[in-house]
Parts: C-alpha cells; structure tokens; sequence
C-alpha cells in the first residue's frame, strides 16, 4: 500500500481527502496532521468516523512527513510552502493552497506577502487534470487548482482560443469554500436565507485562470456566497472571434470520465459529493455564449482533484477513490 | 377610508399585500377573493394572521370589485386580463400579471397566448414608480413591473443612455417568485442544498427591460432559483460608450426614499421585509461597470411596489404601509 | 416622548430591541451602546437600517444611562448584573439577561459565578407578563425571562396546579437564541442541514421554569439545536393528577391578546416576526396531557416581551410598537 | 452475481437503494420499475447518474420480478402487497412498505384499508436487522421497518424489560421521510425555516414499536417536521422500573457494526449519508432516563436496512453495499 498523509486535518478540505481515501484501494493514511487538534482522535473530532478511522492527529512533523510517499498539504497560503521547502523532494506533495500555483509575481502581487520558497514554483505543476496530465504524471510537486478557477477553466478550454475581448464570470459558491474560518460573517444566522456577492470584479481566483489561458487583465469576475454546504455554480459569458459548433465541448471532453457536458442547465445536486464537472454551453447567437460549469468545491474543486492528481503522479488508475456516491436528496 | 381588495388571496404575493396593507393608515381591505379557497376565513389559510384579520375568503365577483376604490390582482397571466376588461373603467386596477406590461406583439410573442382584452393596453402605465411617477399619477390601470425586471430596470436607469452594444445580467431569485404552485422542483428536498440556472440566455423578463429602454435584443439573461424564500440579486455587466462617473448614480437617485446607492457588495438581507432597492455600481475600468442590485422580490418586486403605486394613484404619501420592518437574522 | 436605551445593541436581541422600538409611538430610542462597536453608525453594523436610524453606538457610560427613562440591558449575566448596581434606581432597568431571574442560591448553583449585585434581586420581579402583570407595574427592575422558560411557563400556567409528578420539556431552538458567539459549532456548514440534542436532562432556564411552579427538581427538560434562524418549539408532556377539560386553556387566556390557543398542532411560522405565543393542548387520555408552545424567541422570548413588559411598567399601551408584522414566507 | 429489482424508483427511497446497491460487490441491479416514468431512462430522471446507470425504467412486470432473485418494493401501502400476492414465493422480497409489519387487525385500524394479501402476514419477518437476525435469515418476505421505529426501537431494545409504565417519545424527522409527494407543505417555501409538530400523541409508526416490545397503548408519540432533508434523531423519555447501569447500552449492542453507542449528545450529521444508528442514554436519576437515538432516515430508515436485511437473507456480508460514506459538511 502507498502510504499517505493529510497535513490539515480540521479543516473541510482535510477531512474530505481523507474520506475519499478511506476508499481507496492502493493507498492508506498513515499520518494526519493539524496545528490545532493534536493529540485528539480523529473520531473525537469528528464523531461520524467513529469506528472507521482510529487515527491520532499528529503535530506537524517534517521528518515523519518525509518518511510518506505522498503527502497532501491542506494549509493556508505560506504555511503551505514553508512546509514543502522542509520536505521537498523527499516525497511526492500534492499542495492544496495558492503557493505554487501561480508566477512568482502574480503571487505576491495578489496575496501581498513575500513567498517562502519561490525558488520550488519551477518544480510546480499546476493540476487541472484533464488539461495537463502528461505533465503532472511526472512532478513531484503539484499545484491543486482552486475551486473557483477549476469550474472556469473547464468550461473554457474548448473554445479558449475563441475568445474575443473580455470574458464575464459570475460565480457563485456553497459556504465550505470559505473554509471552516471563525468569522462572524460564517455564522448560520448571517448566511442562511441570504446571499451576497464580493470580490465585485475580481478575485485571486482569476490569476490562475489567466495564466491558464494567456487572458492578462480581460476576465471580468464575481464571487457570490450561496447558503449551501457545497458546489460552484459559475455562469460565463464569452464573446466568441467566430462562429462555433457546440458540439466542440463533446468533443474536446470525449474521453474524459469526470466531465460530463449536457443538455439542460445544471445544478449543484448533479454533482454534489462527486468528482464530476457539468458543463452546459448555450448559443444565444453566433457570437455570444453562455455556458454554465457546476463543481462540488470541495471535490472537484478540492480533494476530489487532488486525489485524481495523486492517481496520475502515481500511475494508479485515475478515478480509483473516486467512485461517485451522489448526495441526493 | 379607501376600500381596496385584493384578488388572488392565496398565493404569496397576495397575502403579503395583506400583510402590509393591514399597517397602511388609509386604506382598508374590504374584500379578498381566491379561486380555490372561497368560503374559508383568511385565518384558517394562514393561522398567523389569526385575531388580525376576520376576513373571509370569498369568490371572485366582478360586481363587488366595482364597488371597491382599488383593487389588486396577483392573478396568472390571461385570468387577469380576462378580469380587467369586465371591471375597467370603474374601479381603479393594480395588476400584478404581465397581461399589460407590454406592447401586444411583445406580449403574445413571448406568453405564446391570445390576449384576451389588448384594447386595454394602452390604457395601462409601466409601475417602476421612481421613473414613471408623472404618468402612474393619473392612470387607472398600473402594470405593475415583475421582479427581475424591477431589480435590472432600477440599476440601469441611471446610465441608460451610456449602455454600449449588449448587457449582461446574471440574476438569482428566491423561490417564492416562482409563487406557491406544486411543482416536484420545487419541493424542499429538490430545492434546498441545491442552485441551479434556469432561462439561460432569456426570459420573459428581459422583454420589459428592452422596452423600457428601447435595447433591443442586447440584453443576455440567465436567471438562477436560490434556496432562500425571498430576495433577487442582479449582478449586471455593461460596456459604457465613454467613462462615467459614479456619483451620477447618487445623482439620479438623490431625491428617493427606496433606492439606496450603496459603497458595498449588498445581500439579501439589507432589504428583506422592505420595500428598498439596494444598487452597489463598481467600475472595473472606464469602459466596463459592474452594478448588483438586490430587492425582496415579494416587496419591492410585487406587493410592496403596488402598494408604492396606488398610494402614487391615489395622492398619498408615497411611503404609506411601506414603513420598513427588515427581517434580521 | 420617552427615552429609552439599548445597552448591547450588536446582538441578535439588542438590534431586534431597536428594531421594534421604531414603530413605537411613545418612545424614542435615545441611545444605544456596544461594548466592541462605539463609535460606528448604527447602520455600518447594520446596513438594512441605512435611512431609519442615526444612532451611533457609544460606550456603555452609566451618567448617560441615568438620563433615560428607560434603559434595556442586552448583555450576557454578571456583566449585567454590574451595571444595574450603578443605574438603579436612576432609571428604569429591563434586563434581558440571566441576573435577576433566580433566587441568590438558585443562581450561583447554575450560573457558576458569584453575583455581583445581589442585594438588588428582591427590587427585581420576573416578567412573564401575562401572568406578573400587577407585580410588574409597579416594578423598576424587571428580570425578562428566559426565551426556553416563556415557551414553557406559558404553556403550563393554565395546569400548574394539576401536574402530577414530573414533566417533561422536549424543547427546540432557533439559532439565534445562543446569541451572535463566534462559536464553530454555530458555523453555517455545522447547523445548516443538521439538527441536536444539548443539555440532556436540564437546562439553566429550568430553574426559572420550577421557581415559577414550585416544581422543585420535577422537570426533565431537552434542549435541541434546529437548523433555523428564529424560533422556539416545546412539546410539554404532562401527566394530569385528574382528568381535565381542554377548555381551561381558552378559559385561562381569553382576555390575553398576545397568547392564541390553538387547535392544530402549531409550527413556528405561526408566530414567526410576531409576539405571540401558540397554544395547542391535546389530551391523550384522562391523565395525560401534551402542549405544544410556539414563540419567535427573539420577540415573545426577549426583545418584544421585553418591550411588553416596559409599557406596563409605564403604563402605556401592551401591545404598542408590537403591532405584528409576520415572516410569511 | 444476484440478480436484484427496485420498484418504485422515483422516490426517494428507491434511488437511494439504487444509489447504495451500485457499489455492492454481489448484487447488481437488473431490473427497475415506476409506476409513472417507465421509457425514461434512469439518467434522464436522476442526471446525477448519467454515467453510472444506463438502466432504463420499466413498468411494473410481475413475470420480469419473478426472474429476479430478490426485489424491493419501494411503493405506498396496499399497492405493495397487491404485488406481494403475484410474486410470492418466486422471489425473495423486502418489501419497504407497512403492508407485512403488523397484525392485521392492527394493520386495518391504523391504515383504514382492507389489506390485499393478508394471508402472507405470517409468512413476513419484521426485519431490524440486529434484533431478528435469525428469523431474518431464512425468510423469503421481509417486512423493512419503519424509519421512526427503527430509531426507537432499537433505542429501547436494551431496556426494554424495564420500562415502567409509558414511555414518551419525542421524535424528530427531516422531509424525505415524507417522500416525494406533491403536497403544499412540502414546498421549500413552507418547510424552509419552519418546524413543526404533528401527530401529536400518536403515529402509524408507534403500532411497530408498542408490536415489537407488547407495550400495547403505552407510547406517547410526537412527530415533528425538521427542515432538513436527512434524518431522525428521537428524544425518548423512560421510567425504569428499578435502577440501571448505564453500561447495558454498550454490552447489548457490543458486537453491532452499525449501532454506535455515543456518550455525546448526537447529531444528525454524526449519521448522515451512513447505515448507523447512534444512541446516547443518558440517566436523570435512579428512575428516569433519557435516550437520545439518530438515524439516517433513508438509510438506517429505509434503503439501508433494507440492504442489511438482503445481506443477511442471502447469506452476505452483513455490511456488504454499507461502507459509510458521511455527508459531511
């Protein structure tokens, strides 16, 4: 058994990956790691995985992590790179955070800090898997894109080279997006039966998608908080050079098991508790497409790819661990 | 006391007509009337309203409504229509249905039906109170707008000559707007912890914002069904013909009480259970503007807009049973 | 007009103070404090009250408080308690925390603290106001009772003397009754979709609940967390020391306008935005008796009883400023 | 592999057998049947499943189940054992209705129906799974239980010698215990930040408990209406006959996979998406306990004893189709 470890154990995305690993069959968890619930069990923390996991939260411990064969880190920005410096390249990392997913200069011009290890960005593979997968079979560290960024990008790729002028993003996110972050704005009274948007024109998000896509400064976005637990709903209006068959997203996404493109408008319970992204482009005429991408943020748009990432860096089958069990109702 | 009723009791836009009207100082409701509930006290309906109202439901009765100053149709489309052309000229008419909102090829294009009293129309005036007022001042027929139209109309008026080729608008409504009919999607468990797009690209709608505005096929619209029970948010993206400043929104706005041009993203909650419209306009650049706009789409988006107007109709104070009681948490 | 003030105005309970207050004809809002927000406008805080309210939030100053007519503390016990010995009896106190509710032992034995004005708990009468009305006209010091203890003692006033042996309080909360705390558990993704049971067996507001009764150790009392903003349901089970007639209820409320018994099993949209309680009595057999109480418990259970209670102690109007405005839908 | 069938798939319960059954290693799925959306196939009712299932959806057939080597009747009451009648003993059956549960002299009061096949009662074994194990084994007609029994009654099964005169339940269910069925108070809008009792005193479900531990006429039920999609957790209040050690709890359910006993206050989410069953007692003193129970109403409640109940019948795995993946957040 590959042996792997979780370094952010308390937060959604933590406990997610090790949720799905609990299914998978070519690796184990052998390490959990939080800076704040050390010395608790897993199942003290979380009461659902009583009898399944009698794992012991671990503090962070860099010469334990590097005696893994795979690590996933789910940390905050910086936090997460101060890390990979200690342990790279002594086992393959699959980093969640924003820290080697962008140029060195886009990074601290939108997080405003300094980078704690800009000299491991080059190593970096930025992970939407079904667009790089070649390139991601053979790092060692690996970019897991962000939630937002990846129901954008896929649903762009077909026609990315079609794009005329600015492109419009109108986004919108289940509440586990935001992590499980103590702030009075997260609290059941202030989300529930309201909806908001922020980050009215942008967001950090869009670095990733324009450097994806060459697209400097024309992606127009904005972020809304949806009183959900999970998914992105992004709706995006393109403006396209020419005419375009629709029938070139079936095509562009063919082979790919975790992309499904349909006919009717999507929703957040077609996908919710799986690996799958929904796209439904719509011609409103020959220049002007909408097209909508539908994620589980905390799949697709977090563990559930960095897990189909892990599968690719490794060799194993790509959608081992992931086998879907919808949340409906 | 002017005696008003309201026909169409038992969906939600009619008994929040009740509601507020219970509070409004001139105006008495002197007959309510449903199609399925006639016979039925309003308490027996609605238990909360129980030792408020003794009304009794009664069916609809074309005489007694002549006898009414006002009266309120929250009707389907073409029911409407079909009551109007028996009780014009001699009661004056709130209508709520789209039946004369819009020019009569407009109208069949998009309701695809016969309508059933088109010699009316012209009668009738558009009920965005803060842009029509001169004209609702002396009609006795008032469409009054939908939801989503109220919500995009009032946050383009301020730069609707400015518009450069199209407007897109992203809109997302609770589901009340969708009233209380049976349908399977829109049980609880289909709805709740869930989003979805719906009308991607159009909407019947969008047939009002055009002729407000003379746009033409220039506005791309994809409305979204959000598990909350009222409020709509607009997020709308316009190219401008020239840069503009944004005060001109304050500007144009300076003199009304409901509109509130605000320096942060809004929600929902800043206007659930009023009659307020909050409209955030954020320039991205000279060119390109983002405005979100937010209503309660049972208030400012139905009763509370008609309540607005009749007052309007009647030369009261405009404000009158509008008094605000915003629900929060 | 009399001058009121809210001490603790960034709570659920203190904004709902203010917000019911603007409606009252007799009283004025004439200063609100904070400990965390002096300085700010009150709509900063609070963006939906743009437009209606002013106010800025000041330090809690105990010479400004002996100005007032009246003052509504909204703070947690002891913090209370300490201002209170400062005030009184300058003005007029409605103390919406825990501090003057209990006996001195009965306090210190649940609330695990030494009480910091002890001598003034004889000055304090307890405000359930339907049943201390003549107490409470004459009273400067009102104890607001607990919104769990105002569901319940509603409900059992009527058979208090018939209770046989024990009772037991199966009792479900909104979220909005554990206050603003930046709690995790009181997270959105916690609450939404989930539902618990806490303090099994007891509860600090049994003890209002007993002293009331003189029901020494004879309740057994659930709590549970509903996945709700507003709202509180206790479902009373009873056995009887003789058969009853269900009448008792009517009887015993009939001049009570805020008290609606009932005879459907209630929910909390009945009295949700309102200050009413429901009633519904269902015998089982001769000895045995379930009541099922509803109460918004921010209104009936704090804030409007609250409210109540000062315009009797004023001796103004009870129902004045709690003109019922229901949350439908 | 075991051939099995699922009539009755568009409800709730039925795609959640299907959701469940596509990952167990032994059964696969050949056969399912609606009575109102045969032709379609599964994945344009349940787009979530496009990928997974391409089983189209049949009428009811009586010779196609007959082939099957066990079917599950996911269907109303009476409708299931007019069915039971054709297809018995050619298959093995479990049938998730009320239809086999109770005596029928029970059975006709409660349901107020002539019972079509009532000569097949005593072929029918009342399946909770860890308490009749052995009768379940070699039955070919499975009576599944109710979701509310399940909860209490394995709850109580510890005690159930003990009890002292009633027992008082106090249960709480999420909405999909109700179905899919197109009622008015199911619609988000009325379900949505509510909660209610109904049922109060007594429930169909109570005739299963008071049957399983001859406790004729001595449980007092209330059923409440949670606005959550998943779940039961019931408060259960027991006067024992003589002091108790609490460890009985564990040392009765010691060898039980997916009976948790917790020394927590449960939660809904501890079981969400999972075939446990997590209790908590908790004494008040010598004489009274407090049990809480929770459930997955459509698993531990429905589709997954049912499955539990296959396994054993067919001499599986017990767990096998129940690996428990958590819905969390």
């Amino acid at each position: 058994m590959i042996k792997a470890g979780i370094v952010g154990i308390s937060g959604y995305t933590g406990v997610e990956l090790l949720k799905l690993l609990l299914h998978h069959r070519q690796v184990q968890v052998a390490y959990i790691a939080s800076r704040s619930h050390a010395g608790k069990r897993i199942d003290q923390l979380y009461p659902f995985l009583k009898g399944f996991s009698n794992l012991v939260i671990e503090k962070i411990d860099i010469e334990k992590i590097k005696t893994l064969d795979v690590v996933f880190l789910a940390l905050p920005h910086t936090v997460s790179a101060g890390i990979v410096k200690d342990i790279f390249p002594h086992v393959k990392v699959v980093d969640l955070s924003a820290d080697f997913r962008l140029d060195i200069d886009v990074y601290e011009r939108w997080y405003k800090v300094r980078h704690p290890a800009k000299e491991l960005i080059d190593e970096a593979v930025y992970g939407i898997s079904e667009l790089n997968r070649d390139k991601i079979k053979h790092c060692s560290l690996l970019a897991n894109p962000g939630c937002y960024a990846t129901s954008v990008i896929l649903a762009l790729a077909p026609i990315a080279d079609l794009i005329d002028d600015s492109v419009i993003v109108d986004a919108k996110s289940g509440v586990s997006g935001a992590g499980k972050s103590l702030k009075e704005s997260m609290l059941f009274c202030e989300v529930n039966e309201n909806f908001k948007a922020y980050a009215v024109g942008s967001h950090r998000h869009v670095a990733e998608i324009e450097q994806q896509f060459g697209l400097n400064n024309r992606i127009v976005f904005t972020a809304h908080l949806l009183p959900v637990q999970r998914g992105i709903l992004s709706t995006i209006y393109v403006n396209l050079k020419r005419a375009v068959d629709i029938k070139i997203f079936d095509e562009f996404y063919k082979s790919e098991f975790f992309i499904r493109i349909v006919d009717n408008p999507p929703q957040i319970v077609d996908v919710k508790g799986t690996n799958f992204c929904n796209i439904y482009p719509a011609l409103i005429d020959d220049k002007r497409l909408v097209i909508v991408s539908v994620i589980d943020n905390l799949i697709k748009g977090a563990a559930g790819q960095a897990i189909q990432n892990m599968n690719i860096m490794l060799g194993l089958d790509e959608k081992e661990g992931l086998y879907p069990a919808p949340y409906y109702p």
